[in-house]
């Protein structure tokens, strides 16, 4: 891979959000940055098969949607729970406090499609974990876990054990 | 332009959704063809000169990211209240009962950028609206203003003057 630009410097820290104590990696700054958006894009997807692409509602959508444009693939949203109009199977996963429930619809999927779900943060996992049950449901297969940005003193890898799970940086 | 596939036929109406009566346009089996999906893409940006996308949260995302993907642009996304971290400008809007409030980062973009703003339906344009607002308080140029279909019924476009506004479907 050729590296275009220091994408890892437009990560911005903002503290106390969002709430007092938590160092928030902000990724708009990125985003906004062409050279360094299209950098990440292409390595979330680089070198992997699959027919379509998984976003998980909101900011996983800005990530996943272009990886399917420049890669063939289609694009599903999982969504939150009843944001989607047809039928749908839901998964539920623990919050620090309470649970959240995603949805992805049921018929989103063709036989035997490859998928690749693509987030961009990896923080306890729950929300992926999630996701590949959502998948597996419909009968397709998850052939990886793309984000742009791992926490690993969450350890939220160990939560998708068996999966090809790729993080283009380690905080 | 080529017309690679009838993308049109790939919205499926789903009948009282999100509440009875109304016929919800469904724009899931599109994004998961990639063919449909690129053409819209391109279409939604084609022959205009910008310098940022902005996406409207959450189906905004998921045209206005490829787009400024293939465009040589950043993307610059505009949230629900309280979603992004650092100093924003918020506008507000009607809705049919009550309002709502979304917000664009204060520092989202440089001097003299100009800005295409994406996102997947014009009802009233009251979101349209408010975006355009937001980019404006920046200091930035709002150059056109792109969506996937137009409600032409709600007269959205009227909320919308001296801009150039881009509709792929009128319904």
């Amino acid at each position: 891979m050729n590296v275009v630009t220091d994408w890892t410097a437009l990560i911005r820290d903002v503290p106390d959000y969002p709430k007092p104590g938590i160092l928030f990696k902000d990724i708009t700054p990125l985003l906004a940055d062409h050279a360094a958006f299209t950098q990440v894009v292409d390595e979330l997807g680089e070198g992997l098969a699959f027919d379509k692409v998984v976003g998980i509602e909101a900011r996983g959508f800005i990530l996943a949607a272009p990886v399917a444009y420049r890669s063939g693939a289609g694009f599903v949203p999982v969504r939150k729970e009843g944001k989607l109009p047809s039928e749908t199977y839901e998964a539920s996963y623990d919050l620090e406090y309470g649970s959240a429930t995603i949805e992805v619809h049921a018929d989103a999927f063709e036989s035997g499609d490859r998928v690749l779900i693509v987030d961009d943060v990896l923080a306890t996992g729950g929300t992926a974990r999630a996701a590949v049950e959502l998948v597996r449901r419909t009968g397709a297969q998850v052939v990886a876990v793309s984000f742009l940005m791992e926490l690993s003193f969450l350890s939220g890898r160990d939560r998708l054990p068996g999966l090809e799970v790729r993080t283009l940086l380690t905080v």
